[in-house]
This record gives C-alpha cells, structure tokens and sequence, in this order.
C-alpha cells in the first residue's frame, strides 16, 4: 500500500533531502512521489527529483486538510510550524496524518514527542500524538553514538564542543560560504556575510542561533534540552559549545562524556556494534577516523577517537562523532520516523 | 645597546614571523637586522623583511659559534633542534647565547625552561639554561587566558576542544588549504593533500601529529605536558581533542573548566582585565566574540563567550579562546623571550 506524502517546503535544502530520502524507501513509502509544497514565491517551479520533475504548489492549510495525507513533512520556519502543524493533523476525510515538524517550534512542549526512531520511537504511541516533532541536528547526531552508551553505562555528564556546517543554514548558507571561499582565494580576505554574523571562509564562529539568558545560546541549550527529552532522563548533565566551520552539510563534535558505571574505549567499539544508524571509524594509526567529507550524503553517524578520558579516568571516555546535518540531523531522521510508523503499525 | 640575533629556519612561516615581531622590537634589540640562517636549499636567496632585503646564509653550526650571537632562535625539525640547539649555546667569545628552540624537542627535558615569559620567566634563571623551550601553539595560546585564572581560582581541571589552523604544517600547509579550496571552488570535491592526512579545505581533521599509547595524539598530550610544566603543577587534570579546521593562521579553543574556588563569569573578566598578552572580548549580543579572521596577525589572545558551567556549576567556567598561531603561538613568545631577557637583566 502507498503512503501519501508532502513536503512542504520542499525548495529548501532540507526539503530536497526529504524528497530524496522518501524515494530511498520506495519499499516502504510506494511509488507515487510525495505532494512537493513551498510559499508564493516558489510556487509553479519545476524540481528535478528522483521521482524525476515535479512542480511545487503553494501552500494552502485547507488544499492540504482536503488531501487527508498520511505524513506532512514541515522543513519550515518556527513561526510557519506554530501557525500550520496542529491544523494539519486533522484532515477532511479523519484519517490520522502525522505531522512530522524539523523546526524547534513544539520540541519542548510536554504533549509532542521528541522523536529518533532509533530511540524513543514508543513515545509516539505514549503521547497519543499525530504531531511529532524532529531534534535539532547536533542533537540528533550525538545521540546515535551517546544513547547505547547510556543504556549500558549511565551517562552523568557531556561536554559537546561542535563542529557545525554551513547547511546548518540552509542552502543559502552553503551557498555564502562556496561564493564567500571563491572571493577569498581570489584575494578578498573579508568577503561579504549576509547568512552567518561574520564571514565564514577561513573563519570559525563561536556563536549558533541566539543568546540565552545563562550565556549559552539556544543552539547550545538545545542539545541539553532535546538530549534529556529524547532519552527520558534529567540527571545528566550536558554544556556545549556551538561553532560553525567552514565546512558544507556535515556536522562533527568532539564529546567528553562522564558515566556512573565503569567504562572503557573497548567496550564502547563493544556497545556500539550493530547498532542500527551508527558505525565505528576508529583506526588513527591507519588515519581512519570520522571526517565531515566522508560522512557527507551518508545516513550513518560515524563514532572513532574513542579513547579513555583523562579527566574523569575510569568513568570517562572522549570521542568524536561525524554525521549529515541534512540526513540524520533532519530529513533523515523525519523519515524514519513515518517510515517506522509505517512498518511497525 | 644593540643584540645579536639569528633566525634558522628564516624561510619558513615562523622564521618570517621572528624577523618581523623583532622588527617591531628596534627599541628593545636595536636597528640591526638578524642574519638569517637556512639550509643549503635557501642560501643565497634575498628575502623582502621590514628591515629592507636580507640574504639567507646556509646554516653551519661554527659559523654562529663564531659569531657569538646573544640570541639564536631556531624555527626548525625537531632533529634539527636535538643535534644543535646545546652546541649553539656556547660561542667563541664566550659570551651567553641564549637559543630559543620553537620545536618540542627539549621541551619535556627537565633541565630546559619551557617559557611563557608572562607566566614563568623565573624558570630560565631557577634552572640556570642558555636553552630555552618556545611551548607549543595551543598550549601558548590557552595558557594566556588559563593562567592568570589558575592563580586566582586555582585549575583542576581543563577539557579542550581547539579549531586549529592550517599554518600549524607551515607555510606549505596554508598554501595546501589555499589551493585545495580554489580546486574545491573550481569543482573538484576532494582536492590533492600531501601536507595533511585528508583534504581540508570543507573539512574538519580530528588527528594532528602521531598517536601515542594512550590513544591521544601527540598534539593532544602535549596541552597536558606543557600546560603542566609552564604552570608548575602536577595538580591539574587536561584533556583535548585536538582537530584541524580549513582556518589559516589563528587557533581557535572552546575550553571547560573547573576550578577549586568558587568562579563566575564576571570574576574571570575581572581577573584577565589589564593582564599582558590577552584581551577580552565577550558582547555575544552583538556579536563580539574570538575569531580566526580578526585575531590573525594580532598579538593579544583573545577570550569570549565566558559563560557559568553547566557541568561543574559555581566551580567551573566555559570559554572560547583565539590566538595567532604563528605569533604567540610561536615567533611572538619566542621573542618576548628574549625581549624580556634583555629588559631584565
């Protein structure tokens, strides 16, 4: 039986991931292309898909509620999911449509689930709730490497300094740094930021989305926030530093974590193995180890530079982890979601 | 009065650097140029320096023994550094030389100082050496910001996640970041790497310098062993990830730590307000923070987003600090070295 999708906000870079990831499962989603969404603007394009080309309709609440879709993909604005996810879980014809939102507008609301299929897909059923909200990006990464851990040794503490690419943005975030890079090298050594608070070329920016009250931004309280929520858990505590590199669509962290049980690299590499979206890239010797270009247009987060903590010894382990910010830190991760609703009900 | 100095290793990016911060020195050193020294390779040719052209003469170890130099200031291998640094300490006339060594091989020698001047100048006269150790660029750098908070608060404990840049392999490594981003900006995705493990440029490489036991890198350990000797104290626990980022002279460093006292964010700005070498600059609302861009060619470090931890509460501060790599990271803390001789003996 096909699954009937749309996308909305289908044009953006997170739009055209989840059009690309819906395709990847076939299998599972049927062949029928989902319904492609966007505002005014885009409204009429042609898109060259994986379905092949597709034309983009306007977003209209009630042309969607008359669709009566069984998943609505929202890669929108905070404000656009706000105004338009609860709405659109309700349809004309009262079957259920899971809204699956990639803004942080319900994330924090106790009512919605924080969902990575991988590990807390039963929240779903628990809450009762057709709006399912997708984690932040760094968030989402992490936690495929950190939750086996948890489970086998209790995690206490998580110091997460990142590593985070430019798609973190948006395509026209990619896009300042690709046209901001050319300039560079050919010899403007300040070129032109409208996206990122200064330039990005050559640069790294110590400051992600904006200002908390504690000094911390939202993007680095984030990662606290979401990390608690999707592992069920307040007792461990979590600070990050947030900065954004130069580099395209894959995010890296490099993580200190203190657990309550007794820990080593060995049983990490242990742990993790077989785990479903995770794998182990850890040979420094032979220079293997998780790279942003490696990890690029890859659905699994890669975990290596396991190594035993010089600060919290026995109980402690530092490792850097590596995924696409596209995929797993959104639309991946959104269409896992629907693709498990689908199989496992 | 005026000193006599040489530079070995003149051409390369810290040998550039030494000739112009003692440029910038005249009224400490005198309006007499350095002789510059190199290998064979180099000898002959005429570099363009503040003092006005300079020929490099070919590196012979008699030949500046002869010379009877004040100060020698090697920017060279690390073998080099072994097989000559203690001869250079004694001359013809017997006179002192002082040589200031910016490779790691005589760091860990107890005998050796390893010298931040604004930190532990004392430790050239307690030991008595003609050799003096130049610590590595991340340590320098973190170290500006760290000390005066270790003597106020006292360090137990740091973790470091640094953002280093391309000048840490040389020249050839920021002209190996330069043109792998035009090739990358020209199309082609994995652009040639001789200098580093994997491309750079749009990338991130958590690995520099060899793996040791332990599973740390060479890099990482050394934070830990310099961070250590410079402060002179076993009691602090340290703990990096050491990662390459496509920046091309200024280290970057998000940093946790805890200390013994009670510390706050306003208490740690108050305490490196008018400290030497360091400047604070931390308005994230308005987007004033460390960065690569703006702290290159400068010689302050620069320290921002201090913010309370949220791991070690009342007990611990997190923080971003950014410095030239190659001046206090290397050339400019080699020649406050001697800077500092001359002004106190």
């Amino acid at each position: 039986m096909s699954s009937k999708i749309a996308v909305v906000g289908c044009t953006g870079a997170v739009g055209i991931e989840l059009v690309k990831c819906c395709h990847a499962r076939k299998s599972v989603f049927g062949d029928a292309p989902p319904d492609l969404y966007a505002s005014a603007r885009s409204a009429g394009k042609t898109l060259d898909t994986p379905y092949g080309p597709l034309t983009v309709v306007e977003f209209n609440v009630e042309t969607l509620k008359a669709k009566a879709y069984d998943f609505i993909f929202l890669a929108v604005s905070g404000g656009f999911s706000l105004e338009n996810a609860i709405p659109l879980t309700t349809n004309a014809s009262g079957t259920p449509t899971y809204v699956i939102d990639n803004s942080s507008a319900y994330r924090y609301h106790d009512e919605v689930p924080l969902v990575v299929p991988e590990i807390n897909f039963d929240s779903i059923a628990a809450l009762d709730s057709k709006l399912i909200a997708n984690p932040n990006c760094t968030t989402a990464i992490a936690a495929m490497a950190l939750y086996p851990i948890h489970q086998e040794f209790k995690l206490k503490k998580l110091i997460v300094s990142t590593y985070q690419a430019a798609s973190g943005a948006g395509e026209p975030g990619m896009q300042e740094l690709l046209e901001g890079c050319k300039a560079h090298v050919n010899g403007d050594a300040r070129p032109e930021n409208k996206i990122f608070s200064h330039p990005l070329p050559f640069n790294c920016i110590p400051m992600i989305d904006k200002l908390q009250e504690n000094g911390y931004t939202k993007e680095e309280m984030k990662v606290a926030w979401e990390m608690k929520k999707i592992f069920g858990t307040d007792d461990i505590k979590v600070s990050t530093t947030a900065v954004r590199i130069p580099t395209l669509r894959a995010h890296a962290e490099a993580i200190t974590l203190e657990t309550e049980k007794d820990i080593s690299p060995q049983a990490v590499v242990d742990c993790l193995k077989g785990k479903p979206g995770v794998v182990v890239e850890d040979d420094p010797a032979n220079n293997v180890f998780p790279l942003p270009l490696t990890c690029s247009g890859r659905d699994d987060v890669s975990v290596g530079r396991i190594r035993q903590s010089l600060i919290f010894d026995n109980k402690g382990i530092d490792l850097f982890v590596c995924g696409d910010q596209l995929l797993r830190g959104a639309a991946l991760n959104a269409v896992l979601i629907a693709e498990a609703i689908v199989t496992k009900k």
